[in-house]
């Protein structure tokens, strides 16, 4: 069975599940910040993905991106598989700004989160789950 | 035509040409880190490529990422595209190691480049074109 790695669960609001992965959301005011973990068996490479996993993350990937692009009108996406600190396979969508706190680096790291509260949360994911819904008949809220 | 953007024509050495994207060698000695930039018209998101072209670059960036982590015995690789410097689409594939300088975090503004000497640049680049060129038939070195 799928379990989220404990610092995701602490760090992220989880949102829904796609084909493939479940969407989270970066408890994080500071930065749109979302990310993907495909419920697979305990993997930590994307190219350890079978060749249609790394397909459809492809897919769950762009369509995230370009809705959260559409959705917070960003100024650059911010795409990225690290996991340096949790291992279990994630990718990281960060919809970065010219003004927001860590532009132009990368945001791991920079500062402390800014915990969202009720309001913001219900705010920022209504704003993204409605459009997916509509592009991502698959998608399952959580 | 494609050109590469300067800042990365700067700090790269150029290596090889997938089907898709062009393979270039941060010139920095402290990590294995390589880019896969896409030969298409200017684009600044994965999400911008066409569908096809999105399933090649998963192709082309999985088997560099399973590539470098056998050539360097990493521990962990890092795939990322930001973009928020240059905005010419391109791919970050770094290879980790628990013992390198900017471990558990991302390597992105940490310290300054080692730049190579030509004997580096030369073992680095064959230990990964040799294998590469196995398996990957289609790849054009430069």
């Amino acid at each position: 069975m799928f379990t989220l790695h404990p610092r995701l669960s602490q760090d992220t609001i989880v949102l829904a599940d796609f084909p493939l992965t479940r969407l989270c959301m970066m408890n994080d005011h500071r930065f749109p910040w979302f990310i993907l973990v495909p419920r697979t068996e305990s993997i930590t490479e994307i190219h350890q993905l079978s060749n249609s996993d790394r397909m459809q993350l492809m897919d769950e990937s762009c369509l995230l991106a370009e809705t959260l692009m559409a959705c917070f009108e960003g100024e650059k996406m911010n795409v990225a598989a690290l996991g340096n600190i949790v291992p279990q396979l994630h990718v990281h969508h960060i919809v970065r700004f010219k003004d927001d706190i860590a532009w132009p680096g990368p945001v791991w790291g920079v500062g402390t989160p800014e915990i969202m509260n009720e309001e913001s949360i219900h705010q920022r994911k209504t704003q993204l789950l409605d459009t997916l819904k509509t592009k991502c008949p698959d998608l399952r809220v959580l």
